[in-house]
Order: structure tokens, then C-alpha cells, then sequence
């Protein structure tokens, strides 16, 4: 079986995908994001961009060591009204990011890219869920703050953890929320490169 | 702080409550479900009479050995288009059910009731979810069947793990699909109960 590379270095994505029991290794890309978010201001279009990017930087690199492999690669972020939201970098702005998105619904989107080394087409799409948040106190914003699931994660939480506390009703994949739709990739691997995730050789 | 009592068994209940960071400890009940699924058609109903009556075995158990203690019950069914649908026994059970709710929403329903151990209060509840798959091929279905995933579940998947695969949409609260809607669990400790689950000393 082809070797399946995931463009990333996010937990939540490693994990998600080993508990569905697809074998894979990671690849970690080295991209400018900050380039892409001065120069495109439409959300979807971003997460798009900056998953293709890391997509082609890791193709060309696995090329270059000869691999015969499937990239996959995703981006996430966070998007309130309109308002792009990524990670935080330190606590208070952690917490600037929650306070915002609590008592409120905003959106989740992921963009994934999806090629091979050896093979000139590549899927680019994308996935929105709708999140809903209860309304926290600040003191008990601090208090999930202290958790530290705010640390590399777009919109300072994690769904799979203590912030189910305060989530209330999703709309969308949930899968997507933790940061890969897995039905699209399951969908994109079957129907455009011929791979069965159901049929491969499982962890 | 008092002990919290998980009445359940669940290793999905006991996971969403662990990554939550909250202190437990389980106790198993022991009721006869199929009493009360003879007598009960309204899904809601039965879930909830199921989640009461597990809450109340635990309490009398518990109040015999004096623990002064909060306990959280639940039970959880799939409800397809009103036939109630809940774990699969051996293989063929689960491809059955599989290949029923492929393609199509179901609803994924859990009861909850919490009490204290020296509280008379009850409080009874609910959670819905719209759960949507994508339609897999019976050869799909039997490889999933191989992940044992379907287990002591309801509805046979277990959406943190393969089935991600193939659940393309959910409309409402996502940790009620793994069997705890952990935003009612959270409200109730905290209104009716005077436990703030932010403020607990976290595991």
C-alpha cells in the first residue's frame, strides 16, 4: 500500500486519524502563513490556500527523496462574523478569543488538500461546522484557560475535552471541528485517487 | 469537594468525562432494560426512565454505605424514524443495523438523571442530536463490522473513532452522540446543584 503522509504536526489530527486506524506518518511544512492572511481576506479561500501550500511544500520534498505517496493537508480557523480567528499565542489572548465566542455561534472551517507524489491532480476543498458556545463567566474562562487547551488550537479550544463542557450544539461534521473532515477524506481518497480507507490495512 | 459517581459502565462516558477533567468514579448498575422497553414506546421516555432508574439503583446503594455523593446516570438509544434502535448482540445484529441507518439521519437520543446521594432532588433530561451518514457498500459495512467498534454501542459506531469516516453531518451537541451531553451536564450541576465544574479540582 501507498504510504499516506499527513502535512502536519497538530495532535488533535494525528489523533483523530490513528483512532480511525489509518496508518500514516507525519511530515512537518514550513510555510509563511502570515503572507497568506494579509493577502487573502476570504475565509474559505484562506484555509484553501494555506492546506495546497503545505500540500505542495511536502510533495516537492518527498519527491525529491523519490516516495510514492498521498498528502493529506489541512488548515483551520475560526470565523466570527466575518472576524478570522486563529491561535493564540499567550493567555490573555486566549482569553480575548473566548470571551468574543462565548454566548455565540461562529464558524469552523477546515481546508484540506489531498495529491501524491507521483500524480499531477490535486483536491482542494473545504469543510464549515457551525459551533455553538454557552455563555461562560470570565472567572470561569480563566479557570478553562488554566487547562491549556488553548495552546496551538484555532479558536483557543478543544472540543474533544473540557470545552465540551461549554459547547453546545454543533451543526456540520464534528469531525471537521477537531480539525479534518474525515468523510470528505474518505470521500476524495475513494473517489479520486482510488483509495479504500475501509480496505486498507488498519493500525 | 463530594465524589462524583458515574452510574455507567460506558467506556465512552468514562473517556468524554475523564478529558473533561473531571473526578469520578463509576459504579455499575444493574437494571432489567428489557422491562422497561416492553412498556415504554416514546423514546424520550424510555430514555429517560432507563437514566432514573440506574441514577436511583446508584443512590440506594450508595446512601446504604453513607457516601455523600452527586451521581450521573444516562442511556443512551438511536431512534430511526421512530423504531428504536439500540445495541447489537454478534456481528450480523450490527450489519444489520449498520446497513439500516446508512445513507439516511437518525436521531441519537440520551437520558440523563442527576442526584445526590442525601438530596431528594431528581433532575431528569434529555439530549437530541441529528446524526447523518453517508451511504456505505455492504463489503464497507463488514470491514467496519472487523473494527469491533460496534460493541456495546448504540446504533453500532462510535463516532471518535472509524465511523468518523462516514458521518458526514450532526446537528446538535456532540458529546450526546458519545453518550453524555456534557453542556446539560454541566448547566445542571451548576443551577440545580451548586457544582461548578470549571471550579473543581481538575484530574
Amino acid at each position: 500500500m501507498k504510504k499516506i503522509i499527513l502535512a502536519s504536526k497538530s495532535i488533535d489530527r494525528i489523533e483523530i486519524l490513528k483512532r480511525a486506524g489509518i496508518p500514516f506518518e507525519t511530515f512537518i511544512t514550513n510555510i509563511d502563513e502570515e503572507k497568506y492572511k494579509t493577502r487573502i481576506l476570504n475565509t474559505v479561500e484562506l484555509v484553501q490556500e494555506l492546506a495546497k501550500a503545505k500540500a505542495i511544500f511536502a510533495k516537492n520534498k518527498l519527491l525529491n527523496n523519490n516516495l510514492d505517496a498521498i498528502i493529506i493537508a489541512a488548515d483551520t480557523i475560526v470565523d466570527l462574523d466575518g472576524e478570522i480567528i486563529g491561535k493564540a499565542h499567550h493567555e490573555k489572548e486566549a482569553f480575548n478569543i473566548l470571551r468574543k465566542l462565548m454566548g455565540k455561534t461562529h464558524k469552523l472551517i477546515t481546508g484540506i488538500t489531498i495529491t501524491e507524489t507521483k500524480n499531477p491532480k490535486i483536491i482542494v476543498d473545504s469543510d464549515t461546522t457551525i459551533v455553538e458556545f454557552l455563555e461562560l463567566s470570565d472567572e470561569e474562562i480563566w479557570d478553562y484557560i488554566k487547562t491549556n487547551e488553548w495552546k496551538e488550537r484555532a479558536g483557543a479550544y478543544s472540543i474533544k475535552d473540557t470545552a465540551s463542557l461549554f459547547i453546545s450544539k454543533i451543526n456540520g461534521s464534528s469531525s471537521n471541528v477537531i480539525g479534518l473532515p474525515m468523510h470528505k477524506i474518505y470521500e476524495i481518497l475513494k473517489k479520486e485517487f482510488g483509495l479504500n480507507l475501509f480496505q486498507i490495512k488498519r493500525i
